[in-house]
Order: C-alpha cells, then structure tokens, then sequence
C-alpha cells in the first residue's frame, strides 16, 4: 500500500482551475476500488479515493498559490457522495477500519487547516444525495450548498442503517463545529432519509440551499464572495510536489533524510532523520527555487509518508526508536530561516506540512522512543520528534558533547492538536518552565537536559546498553491494544480541541463498536447491511 | 441489586470521627464479595465495596456538618489497596465491567466535588501498597502522603499486567490533575512494581512521603492543616438520610416522587416524577426538620436510586420515557427556597445532590425522551429533565394550558460535567439564546417553547400519538451500541473537562479494550493472569 499519486494518475477526481477557484469533483469509477472485492458505486469511496483527494488538498496549497477558493462537488447526476463503501468496511479487518477511519479525518481536519491557517476557502457544493461520509466530507468545509429538488439530502444514516457511528467527525463536527442543537442531532443521526430543503438551513445543517436552475449560477456566486473574503498571502508560481520514490525491501525504507527499518522479530522499527548538510537556501527565492527539495519539506513530507507506510504496511511493529543524525548546526539555521520568512506563502506552508506532520506522529498507534546520542541532531524541528515521543533516552556522555536545542520552533509554529505546543503539553504542570528552557541560551548536555525536564532519562555508558533494551524488550512485550489505549490518553493531557474530540471521544467510541457483535458479528448490523433479512441485536445496553 | 446501605451495615469500610476530622478505614472482608467465585484479598473491591464508599461520602456531606477533612487509609498492614478485584474482572460480563468502572468513576468525581463545592478536603493517607484502583482512589483526593518503609509505592499496573488501561480515572488524572509529566506517567503506567519514596514525591505521584515512625502523627497534621484550610461553612447538627425502601417488581420501581414500570418487550421504561403538593418548608430551619423528606433531596435521591437500579439491573431497557406530573408552581416556589437559602449549607449540598444525580442521567447509557403532557410539571429543576433528554416532545394544546416554565436553577447551579449549563449546551450555538430564555417572564406554551428551541418537536392531538409511538419504535429497535456511541458524543458538546475526558476519551479507550482479545480473549492477558501460562497476544497494532 503506497500513498503516493498526483492528478495525472487519480482514477476518482477531477481538479480544475479557473482564476482564484478550483473545482475538486468527486467522479467515483467504480471498478477502480483498492480491492475487486467491492464496487464503488454511488460516489461512495474506499482509501484510495481518500488518499486522492488528501493529495489534491495538498498540491492546492503548494502547486497553486492563486487559488483562493475550492469547491468541493460531484460530477455524478443527482449524487454527492453515497460516503464510505459499506462492503468495503463489512469485508475490513478492525485494523484496516480503524486506519480507514484515523487517514480520512485526518484528510477532513487538512481541510480545515487550509481553511484556518492559509486563507483556503472550501465549499461543499452539494448536487445531490449526501450520505454518511459524504456529508462529513461536506462538514469539513467551511460553507455548504445544498440543491433543493426536492430529493438531496444530507444524512448520517449510519447509525440507524449500519449499527456504527458518524465516525470521520460527523458526530463531533454536527454539534461542536456547526453547533446543531444536540436534540435536532440526536434526531438527524438517527433519520435514514436525512433532511432537505428549508428545514436542513434551519436546522443548520447546510448553509443555503438552491433550487436546480440557480444552483450552478449559486455555487459559483458563493464561490466568488469565499474568494473574495479569503486572506490568502500565497502569489505568483507555486513549487511541484515530485515523487517520494523511497526504496522499499523488506526490511525497511529508505529515503534521502529518512530511514525507517524494521525488525520483525522484535517488532520494531528504527527510524532515522537526517538534518541538512551543504549549503541551504536562505533567501525566499532561494526557497522557491529549491520548491520540495528544500530540507524542511523533504524530510518531513518522507516522515510523513514512513509514518504512514508504518501504520498500515506494518501492523505488528509496536515500537519506534527515533534517532536523528548529523550537523544540529544546520536544523538550527533552517528553523531560522524559516522564522525569518514565516510571512513569505511557501514557508508559512512548509511549517504548517511540519506540524500536520508531527501531528500524525501523535496520531500514530504505535510507541515511540526518541534515542538522543553522541552525533544526533536534536535540535529545533527536530527537538520536536523527541518531545512528540513516549519517552526520551539522552546518552549521558562524559564529555557533554552530546546535546539537544531549542529553537523559536518549539515555541508556537508547531502546535499540537490540543492546541498547545509540545513543550507547553510537557510542562502542564508550571508554564513558566516552559519559557526559561526557552530563554536558556544554547543547548543543553544530558544532565541539563534531564534537570530541566526535557528528555526522560540520561543513562550513562555503563547503563545505557542495558536500559534501551529493557525498555524496548518490555514495551514490545506489552498488550498492543493496552500501549495505544495508553497512548491515546497519556499524549493528549490538557485541554481538547474539535480535532482531539474527533480522535478522543469519537474514534474511541467507533472502534468500540467495531469491536461489537451487534456491528460486526455475523447477523450484526454492518454484516446484514444489505442482505436477506434484519440484523440480529444482542439488546444489552453498555 | 440494590445501592442502599449505612454505616452500621458497612462490610468493608471503617467511619469514624474526631471533631472535624472523619477517618475512612478500608477493611475489606475477603469473604464479603457479592459473589462467592472470588475473594476479596488484599484489600481489593468489588462494586459492593465501592456502594458503601459512596454512600459514606454522602453521609458526610449530608450528616455531619462538623467535618472538614477526610482521612482515607487502611485498617490492613503494609496494604493501602489493591485495586480492583481481578478475579471479579475477568469473571465479570463486557456489561458489568462497564457499569462497575462507571459508577466508580463517579464516586471518585463525587470525592472531587465535595472538595470543590463543600471544602471537605480529603487526605489519602497510603500506609502500604497501593495498587491501580487503589491508586485511583487517592488521586482523587487532594493530599496524597506514602508511608515511606522501602516497600510501599503507589502503581498504575493495569497495562502491563493485565492487558487494560487504569480506567478508573488514572491515566486522565496523572497528566491532566496532578499534571505528572506525560512521560514520567507513560514509564509509570508501564511499571509493575511502581514508584515508591522520593522519586514518587519528584514526579508528583505524591505529595509527601514519610518513615514508617513518624506516619500516624504526620497524617493527623496534615489533616489538622487541611482542616484549617477547609472553607466549609456547615455547623450545628446534620440530617439522617433515611432507607428509601421503594416498592419493587418485576414491573417497576415505586418511590414517594419517582415511579419508573418497565415494559421489558418493548425495552421502554416509563419515568415520572410527582412535584411536591402541599405545605413546603420555606425556612433553613423548616428545612432542617424536613431532612431526607424534602422533596428537592426525596424525589432527587428516589430518581438517582432509580438510575441506578434500572443501569445495572435492566440491560435491555434501551429507551427511557420520562414524565412530570403535578403542580409546576410547587417546583418553582420549591427552586425559589433553594435559591434563597442557597449559602445554608444544608440547601447547599441538597441543590450538589440535584446537580450529581443530573450528571448520572447524562451518563446513563440509554435514551431518554422526555414527554410534555398537559398535566405535567417541567418546571425549573424539573425541567433539567427535558433538557438532559435526548429529545423532548411537547403535546401541542389548543388551550395553551400545556407549559413549561424555566427557574433560576437553570441559569446555573446544576452544570453538567462539561461545566455548561444544560441551557449553555443546547444553545451553544448562540448564547444570546440562554439570556433570552432565562428572561422570558413566565411559562412557555408549546408554540413558544418550540419556537425558542426549548423542546425538539411539539406535535399536536392529531399527530401526538402515532409521533410517539414511531419515535419509540424505531428508537428500541437500532442498534444498543450504536445508540449508547451515538448519546456519548451528542450530549457533550462544547468544552471537555477532566470529568468529560474521563467518561469520554479514557472509558471509551477502556471499553474498546473491554472488548479486545488481547484482554479478555481466552489467552488473553485478563483472562490469563494468575494462570499458569503467559498472555497470548495478537500483535497488530490498532
């Protein structure tokens, strides 16, 4: 399974621009499934309809720095998006539901990022049917238009049809984001057939809705003024995202700043990030010019891409040690660099893709163990994979080479889904810590670092062999579904956010479910979904 | 089974009294379980255990006046508490487990609440080991001191021992109450043996640690210091909360206020609540001789019996109906006395009760629908019922006869666990609409209180009855699971708290766990302990 793609390969979309606005349409082929188990019709999608239009929101904001406006819509008649594939989901492991369900929110939660954070406007432009998925798609957006033919609807039709939950944020996003009072919610969720017309405005469901003569003329209009109201910075030529193209055995991945390899005997991973080296660019043309190649977006975009070659390619590596190499001088240059032109529309992109990044790493269920040793790199940005980790090990070496950094990244550019940054995470209990570790000048040795709280132990050469592999040999040997439930709780203290709602409460209670027999059990619900006959419910209330 | 006890039919538990200073002693009878398959070694609990913990820090919020810190310790050597009772766990239904971590979740936040709201001030004395639930429980107190003999520590061991999470509020209150560093916590919940002496002091796992001959004295003054600390403002002699002995079949529960019968083929229940009728108390002493027999406290203590009963003794009743019948100017002249005597401490703790038994209804997994008939009394603290339903139904009258009628305890004093108001909640779309309502003079008709949103639908005679019916209908027959994810999500929208966070993120984790193989599978690692064999896994990461 790889996530690569660009619009000349995607078999589900079509992209296309006019001026300041991009129409993303939803074009579903239905024997172009990621399985022939299952037709994808009615516009509903599988991953690999997800991992499309991810990629799509993606090069809008890196490829195309005139657009202002994306109108997300479909070019089948009278049917948005029917949402997920029921027999994709009924023929899924848990694992792969569970994964299907964490990849499209976090497609649904880069949307609004676009939206909050680089003046990127998207309208759902609902043609017709929108079910399931396919309304929570639409609740990603920031405006929806629904036609009004006396047919098109919006619907969470999960629940009452399927036995599961609204799970890729429709539940969260019906009454936290758009504020729908929970009773109508409660009632909506619960309605096969979904609202239309006046009655989905009022309950505010959708925005505005048209009847079929104006819609296109509506949608475009509606279009225009989200452009007209969008801040986006971004002009002139944008940069071309290129092909990962890591080697791939079976032993590992191999990119130009990062290595991921595994051991399936232990079920581990290493995972290696390598900092810059050679001249860098400096000035923002220099950025533009060196586009994906520069070291910030090339490393992380291949972090990224390993993580999620991890999470699905991988499920049985429960542990990652993360490791970083090379000059820490040059990370530090870069993130001043970065700061220096965080206004210019391609940086302030490149740190917004870090942070995406690091979150996907919070996301990601697997433990990871950050190892800070004699030639690492742990410095600014990259301080940030150890902060985001379990737990640091920092070798303890007598002569204090070995240091880690901080930088102005660590301070603010790189928040967390709680909306905290990771420092300030860590330090909960006393926020004054975190700004005298950001005013310590220079970095800190192992004992300074272990004082100050930053890293979690610093063994020294006589235990340092010995505690690393007591460490990783007991993790590995835990309950994998005790460490992620761990995990999940552990890494998101302080407050939550609509989007730590979604993986929190919501997901947590999804995957309840898809551990369910009233759901997947062999007369529960998503099972009988469309064969002879009702499911069968065990009526125990938990 | 049944929630009602005393002190003087305790089994596990020692209360005792010096001037302001209660002493809680856990002694559990290892044959006193409430089944016979396990014992209760150790100082492990059971559901019984935890009754008896609840009803006695309802005692002494209700009886004893004079107190202003709680020592809770052990009467066993070198044993705080166990925790949970595994052999009880795993012999336990997916169903009992749940209720059995939901209602100790909730004593534990009643603990907090009475801190918060009371100024009782609880000390955890831990005068030997203190394992997982154990641990739990003195989180939720204020002060945690650890005798310090080299043998005692406090631990989290429920992830690498038996394959679930510590899910009684553990991993939320290390990171997000004692704000314990998220990976000290990770390394801590990992950590069979647990922390013990200065370091558990350094991490914040405890607040102070003392040598085995100095323990008892410092204890006392810790307590003393707490005591003088304490804001309570309760004097003179408490009130007896009498045995609600409600009249109880097959067909239902039948108190002085609260009739809940049970159509079992259906899988409704039917919940109504008589408003006072006639003289009331209107003065704190008139209240003070009214004791338990005041309606706000009587009715309010019927419908948490009641709640109680009908989670762990009706699984299958999915959908609750609930009705008010009586005279609704009897609740508002009620509310008003509450609201005029409020700093009494008595009405203090009665309108705390009313808030606490709001909050379980939230937290009940089954559907509620409230039904606004003529003749009914939604008024003020009545009227939190309609709000905490799923939806609400108001019969439509030509007369307008049929009202509701909001009261200062809706602006405030009975805030749900998200620390909103229920008003707040449901208007968290525009909180103009909380001060519009709450200014409205008099009752709403049913037009009106549709119109400004206070109720989901109100059919008129024509339509009343079939609207019903098809509502309940179609509501019995979806999914359990479905629903219970469904509610879990709808009812708390708006900011999470740490008590949102424990029944959302971390119960929800727990539950998926609950379900998982890998813990109670036949090899798995709840099933396997104490057996001769290890834990068989399957080691996808999910």
């Amino acid at each position: 399974m790889t996530f690569d793609t660009s619009p000349a390969r995607y078999k589900h979309w079509k992209l296309t621009f006019d001026g300041p606005i991009a129409t993303l349409s939803m074009d579903v082929r239905e024997d172009a499934g990621l399985s022939p188990d299952y037709k994808l019709k009615l516009n509903s999608y599988d991953l690999g309809v997800d991992i499309e239009l991810a990629d799509a929101i993606q090069r809008i904001r890196f490829e195309h720095p005139e657009l202002r406006t994306v109108i997300v819509t479909s070019l089948k008649e009278r049917i948005f998006c029917a949402g997920a594939n029921i027999m994709m989901l009924r023929g899924s492991s848990h694992a792969a539901k569970v994964n299907f369900c964490k990849f499209t929110n976090e497609t649904r939660l880069a949307i609004e990022d676009a939206s909050a954070n680089s003046g990127l406007k998207f309208l759902a432009a609902l043609n017709g049917i929108c079910a399931g998925g396919g309304y929570e798609l639409a609740l990603a957006c920031d405006e929806i238009v629904l036609v009004d033919d006396g047919n098109s609807a919006v619907s969470l039709p999960e629940a009452p049809l399927l036995g599961v939950l609204p799970g890729t944020g429709g539940l969260t996003r019906v009454v936290d984001k758009r504020r729908v009072r929970r009773d109508l919610a409660d009632y909506f969720s619960t309605l096969v057939e979904g609202v239309k017309g006046k009655r989905a405005v009022e309950w505010k469901l959708v925005d505005r809705v048209y009847p079929t003569s104006q819609f296109r003329d509506a949608v475009r209009k509606r279009a225009d003024a989200l452009a007209a109201a969008s801040d986006r910075q971004a002009t002139g030529p944008g940069i071309t995202l290129n092909p990962l193209n890591p080697t791939v055995t079976e032993s590992g991945l191999t990119y130009t700043a990062v290595t991921m390899t595994f051991d399936h005997a232990k079920r581990t991973a290493e995972l290696t990030v390598l900092a810059p080296s050679g001249p860098q660019p400096s000035t923002a043309e220099e950025i533009l010019k060196a586009g994906d190649q520069f070291w910030p977006l090339r490393a992380f975009r291949e972090l990224d891409d390993a993580l999620l070659r991890l999470r699905v390619n991988e499920p049985e590596i429960g542990t990652v040690l993360i490791r970083t190499e090379g000059d820490r001088e040059a990370v530090l240059a870069i993130d001043r660099t970065l700061v220096e032109h965080q206004s210019h529309w391609l940086v302030h992109e490149m740190v917004l893709f870090m942070k995406r990044t690091l979150k996907r790493m919070d996301l990601t269920a697997r433990t990871f163990f950050a190892l800070i040793e004699p030639g690492s790199a742990f410095a600014g940005s990259l301080f940030e994979l150890a902060l985001a980790a379990d737990r640091s090990y920092m070798f303890h070496d007598d002569n204090e080479e070995n240091v880690v950094v901080l930088s102005p990244l660590n301070a603010g550019p790189l928040p967390m889904s709680n909306g905290l940054t990771r420092l300030q995470t860590r330090f909960l209990d006393d926020a004054t810590k975190v700004s005298e570790v950001l005013a310590h000048a220079g970095p800190f040795n192992a004992a300074e670092a272990e004082e100050a709280g930053l890293v979690t132990f610093a063994p020294d050469e006589i235990d340092w062999d010995d505690e690393i592999r007591v460490a990783v040999e007991a993790r590995a040997a835990f309950s994998p579904d005790a460490m992620t439930g761990l995990e999940a709780n552990l890494r998101f203290a302080g407050p939550e956010t609509l989007e730590t709602k979604i993986f929190g409460r919501l997901t947590a209670w999804q995957n309840w479910i898809f551990q369910r027999p009233n759901a997947v059990g062999e007369r529960g619900a998503l099972k009988a979904y469309g064969e002879q006959g009702r499911p069968e419910f065990d009526w125990k209330r938990t």
